[in-house]
């Protein structure tokens, strides 16, 4: 039986998944996410296939895996990294991260680290275990970090135990722990096989209840997953992105559900938990992801918007010219900060080699700002033209087909192809996926404002003002002529 | 029978309007059409209700209009369309013009300055009977104004006859014109009485073929309304807007329409057609209308973006209360021009009392960026959190209704409350019809770029640039101590 | 004697003025203000001359006095005082308040208040007393309202009594108080006649030290008026506005100054400061004065830009008029909110007639963004060109003029033309006053973000958000078809 | 003798400079130009000193000479590259390229490619004589390339020959070309040894006349060196950089000047000069020179913005701190770019090692908008506080030095050094040579608006567009379950 095929049997496993008020059955049958679980499916099924075997997985000590297990040990290792994640992305134009790189590739580097955490032997080895037991089952993750009504301004010990409706530990077992609460922006949580439970926020660090990290399966009991409104839109000739991939986002609630102690990888120690946020490796692997993630999204939103200038008489204007160099100079800034971190990567602990997470944390936080604007040119350069496309490219088969044709041609396009290339481009600007990805990509990494700020804070700043103190101390002195 | 009930059954009238490859029927009972019509019809009423009734309809020569018809004969007038226009625009939250006021608006002003419009006896005649039709039975219009490929580098004249796309007088006959192509951005064809058809393009001035101005019904013969994507929502409670209102694209291909005599109002006459789009009372009324609708629409941004910080432990931060501020100044910025207008309107031609229009094309200009800046804004506000609802109300009533409840809960307002604001929120900001509105305020008047770059060249200039010219031509003798 | 002479002789009273390590004498005949102090004269000089006396004075009890002094009981004194106002604004460019009317105007306001501002009956007579004295000796006042380090972050009060840098009451005598310490940004102050020193903002609420309001004559023993680096150009043919006027920056040292119990108009009571600054009458007076302003100053940066986009081959592209059309924009949506201000007018306390206040915040917040963006546009209209003319008109005289006359022809202007017109273009942009300008704009009250978010704070937001909460607790009842 | 003196004597040389109407004589000892040439002749006599010998030259074939002038081989000698012009940008805090080590790359570049630039062996041969002249004798060099009236939207040949005010051929001789005519925008001419001329505007390919490419020394007879304004400051103590450093822009105007024929490197052939122009070795190596320029820059400011806010108590600002995180994603944005070009360089033609191009057009891109952005965020972090400073730090030593002291404090730094720090703030943000170099950056490269757009019509877009056409192409076929 292909990967595929496996995986949708896979996840047919009785999870709890929420939307409107019953619980969906076999998500793989739903019509809101059986389109997205097939083109998972097909993307797993990569793996095996003679062309792309080669390139998605690594010969491991007992079998093949997926390389965003790979831990890597030289600079070729990670650019056998970039390459496969760069094909992932490719395939869904950067929108989703259908086979969850990001969290496996975080996972990949808590193992990785494991022994360098400081958080001790214990810790160490559930994580080593699971690690191997995610990657020799290949399965899919989320990860799930915020509390429910996400407050920047308070920490979350402000509510006492009773009224907090934050996740936290309610009791302990002899099998394990005992949770109840509410936790958000868990991605793609009906997909998935697991859920990584953490607390990541720095405000935990006085609050002790919230100092933990676990994980359980989709499906375990007293787990559900509940999901916002459904964006996936019919046909994919007329949504060619929203019709086949829905990045949902979901809030899980725990409602009294036991984790088995050895899932319980850190527990009641805030200090851990900020250890594990600082982890090198994982911090470096996980935001290696991201940028080779946005590096193709960006390149598909130029090349989108490349083809709708073209087709169009607008092609012409100096500042249709002006906002399209913006977005070439989006995409080249991206992979030059990709290669400057690539180039500059290094051996940390163990020799893990690891990207410079400077150049990293520049094109991240150059996301935040590039992603939205970028549908903001593409919206500039469709124009109200993006408005007026026959409802359906089924049209052209219809009735009034021949007035289609002959009055929706464009000036190098039939009227089928310039409509399919505005129905997309609409789809990137226009549909609810679209909204959502620009908030995704702002607020990925907390509020924007704050994540400029926290840049600011974290960058050592003392060889940079030497000079200026030294100019401010010494300059009355230090004018005069050559000798 | 009711005045909506009136207009639903008038419209039920065999008009050919695609949605998908087959004609819709009667479009009050078209899934994608009803809710929308049907709060027209409501809108309608409007006008019959005791309270509403004297604010929205004044006592014409035989019977009560409404005032979208009345021509100002002095300021009070005015403020008594101001009145009722801002009814409807805050029946709709400013995102529809269900009651198509703008082009009711244009058409009295032609009608208003149809003696001093320089184009002769014929047009005044033919305006004058078109409008009193339309005024006496209280019917809806649209406008249809663009090529089908709006080009704005290139003379609708550049086609040869024969291969032209745009719409064209094919033949004249004893009956009227022959006329045939498509025309663009007629909003809410489907579900009004008639459309004036134009050729409002300046570039159009040597090209006689499209020197035409004609009207027809909906229904005609040969006009075919071609709708794009359907944006209508289910379900008004988890979607309060695009589940009530759709201000549909539509693009008009006529084949082999035949328009009688009486409905030309202009043929082969570029140069009244110039006259048409610079007429004074047409352009003050429409612009008028345009500002109050803008001005309802930014105000409930605002409210909603006032609602959402309220209602987020985000309201400490300085900078969410920064660009709450943006709203803010918004709103009473294009509020302060709207009086400045209405305050210095004065008499044109035949004691027509006309808003000042400089007021009124500023705000439109400032419009043109306020209202994409004022979705982002409320996009910031919101944050992820908008992605994070259950996905129907109705989950609260389902089998983890108690759950939601408990954690969905805001800072100032219950589960259910909150989630319905938040709902309200993402579909100004996320659905289609959101961004479909974002599109529409920045290209309403055209591109944003060449419609600042005609402001400037239309502006009289001559007065500002006399001090500067004096003082680089005196200057130097000019500085000299007191007596 | 001329007003003009009698200011400059006035004014030469052995005030200590202190501009790198040595008084000042009289300041008239220093090179750093003599230009600026002739300007002023010229300016007071208006007064009596007979095209301009009815524009720029009224005829009071006794005498005539300067507009500024006219407490407004009609929309028709309100735009006298705004036809004089624009006279002296236009007279500098907008870039300087020469006649200190800003501070007149405050003034005025809280005389014309004083009986309804709740502080009492002795600030009351005190501050009758000395209206009467500045309006009938004509003086020029200025205003000093911040401490030394603009601290916006902690409050005053974090000092304790004896570290205080901040200015305060160190003990009191039978005449009157005695005060130590610095207040900055007190402009023009070498050039005016007295010092009016309070402290507004709102975090001195607990803290009594900083509770009060006083007055000070600029040549009082103990005032130190300490001033930034001098800004003047010399050669008015070169640098049109910055070698007429300065709008000097300083900072007063008060070293054990006495100050009469006349002169004190409130001591140690911030409930009292906090009502003087929002006085109604002061508030929109000062206001008023502040918007006139802006728009002169917007004015001719716009007809400066249209001067240089005339002499150059560069207005032949789209962005270039986009930009200018920004300019446009700007001043037309100033004139229209003033116009709103000033017709919304009404009578308040005593039938004092303001102007309402709401358009004229939007103004000033709304200019804290728009100089800025004028200035940059103005730079990028000049573009490099900026940089390339002669160093002085005179070289047009010397051995290469023949030359220069040549090769710096314009496409509409002779060379010494299209050079006094790029140096005046200069000057607004990159001249040390013109940067001055911008910061000047963009904090003129406080840091803008801070006024942003104030802007939003003080905003009566219940009546918009009514209609949010209504759809919010109400909308899954009201859809429902016509009757 | 030193390096620095022989330069100051060799430069003595009769050259004509024009700063208002009279004739410079000796630029080293006339105030306008002694300091800034002092201080090039400072950075001169680095390359003998021993600490600092081997980073700024490498040894020729006969002698040492300054690493601008080494054609690299390798990537070391890329990276030596980078080292030495790092040290002299930083020595003039970026502000000024003192050894015109952008025209040294631009000639070294012409150089190494002569072989290969398919003009011909005259000119390989001329080209070799030139650089090896300037390169043994260390001379420098300026550029002009401008017309007198840059006009973006007609080419140069819109004049006949006799009213052409560009620079042009009158005549030959036996002994070479006469040129007379203007030429723009020759920064540093006065302090110069040599300046290249030549044309490199595309739209000069359709005109003989102005396809030529020569040199001249400073001191040719006819050659006049117009200056604009002299911005030099007094006291480096008051203006750290302004005081320093005149960056001085100039035009040239040639009256009958004689190049002999070994100076004329292209004559009459625009094809040549659009060689030239692309010329890959010149584009690269000038281009990086630029680059490391503007990190030298970026971090300045940036440095200058955090001592701000440390001195400051707007650091506990979010909204401060965001700004803050700009200047330092610009910094390292940059710093990446320029990676990624190094760490992406190959050999071109001969063994020629040049960085890859595209990462270094995105930096000098990102450039155009991060650095006016730069100093927009400095100016907003020092806010009016800028403009609070004693006119002179002697006033520290002057009569009221002890009140100075005491009121000037910062929250971290004495009275002194937080005075010297905003005088050096403001010297970056206010003085005539700040906004210099901000329109400098924006213009360095044209237009920034016709820069974007060339941008985007050079970039190699097939590529990048396939994906989108192959979707629009197929993807109606495309969607099917995994097998």
């Amino acid at each position: 039986m292909s990967l595929g095929k496996q995986y949708m049997e896979r996840i047919n496993d009785g999870r709890k998944v929420w939307l409107g008020n019953q619980a969906v059955g076999n998500v793989a049958h739903h019509p809101a996410f059986a389109a997205t679980v097939h083109n998972i499916a097909l993307l797993l099924d990569k793996q095996n296939e003679p062309d792309t075997r080669d390139q998605l997985t690594y010969r491991g000590d007992k079998s093949r895996a997926n390389i965003a297990f790979l831990v890597p040990r030289s600079k070729e290792d990670l650019l056998r990294r970039h390459s496969a994640l760069k094909f992932y992305a490719d395939a869904t134009f950067g929108m989703m991260d259908g086979l969850s790189q990001y969290a496996r590739s975080l996972l990949t580097g808590h193992y990785a680290n494991r022994h360098y955490s400081g958080i001790g032997h214990a810790y160490a080895n559930k994580i080593e275990s699971y690690y191997k037991f995610i990657k020799e089952n290949d399965l899919l993750c989320t990860g799930a970090a915020h509390d429910p009504l996400r407050n920047d301004s308070q920490p979350p010990s402000r509510f006492d135990e009773a009224s907090d409706p934050g996740l936290r530990i309610v009791r302990e077992t002899e099998d394990g722990i005992i949770v109840s609460g509410a936790r958000m922006a868990a991605a793609n949580a009906p997909y998935v096989d697991e859920i990584l439970v953490s607390f990541y926020d720095p405000r935990s660090r006085e609050d002790k209840r919230h100092g933990y990290m676990f994980a359980v399966a989709a499906n375990t009991p007293g787990v559900n997953i509940v999901c916002r409104e459904s964006f996936v839109a019919d046909e994919p000739d007329d949504h060619p992105v929203s019709a086949r991939f829905e990045d949902m986002d979901t809030v899980i609630i725990f409602d009294d559900v036991l984790v088995p102690w050895e899932r319980v990888f850190i527990k009641n120690n805030p200090e851990a938990l900020l250890k594990i946020q600082r982890d090198p490796a994982a911090a470096a692997l996980g935001q290696h992801q991201t940028v080779v993630r946005l590096l193709s999204n960006l390149e598909f939103i130029a090349a989108v918007g490349h083809a709708l200038t073209s087709a169009s008489d607008r092609k012409a204007f100096l500042h249709v010219q002006e906002i399209m160099g913006e977005l070439i100079i989006q995409v080249e800034t991206i992979k030059g900060l990709l290669i400057a971190a690539e180039h500059r990567s290094s051996p940390g602990n163990d020799n893990i080699w690891l990207p410079e997470e400077l150049p990293l944390q520049m094109a991240r936080n150059l996301g935040t700002r590039f992603y939205p604007r970028a549908i903001e040119i593409l919206r500039q350069i469709g124009g109200d033209a993006l408005l007026q496309s026959p409802a359906k490219l089924a049209d052209f088969d219809g009735p009034i087909g021949h007035l289609l044709r002959q009055y929706y041609q464009g000036t190098d396009r039939s009227a089928i192809e310039r409509t399919k290339l505005i129905k997309l481009a609409w789809d990137l600007v226009g549909s609810p996926p679209a909204v959502r990805r620009v908030l995704y990509e702002q607020f990925f990494w907390g509020d924007p404002v704050q994540a400029y700020a926290n840049q600011y804070k974290d960058y050592p700043k003392k060889t940079l003002t030497d000079p200026v103190w030294n100019l401010v101390d010494t300059h009355s002195k230090q004018y005069k002529g050559p000798s």
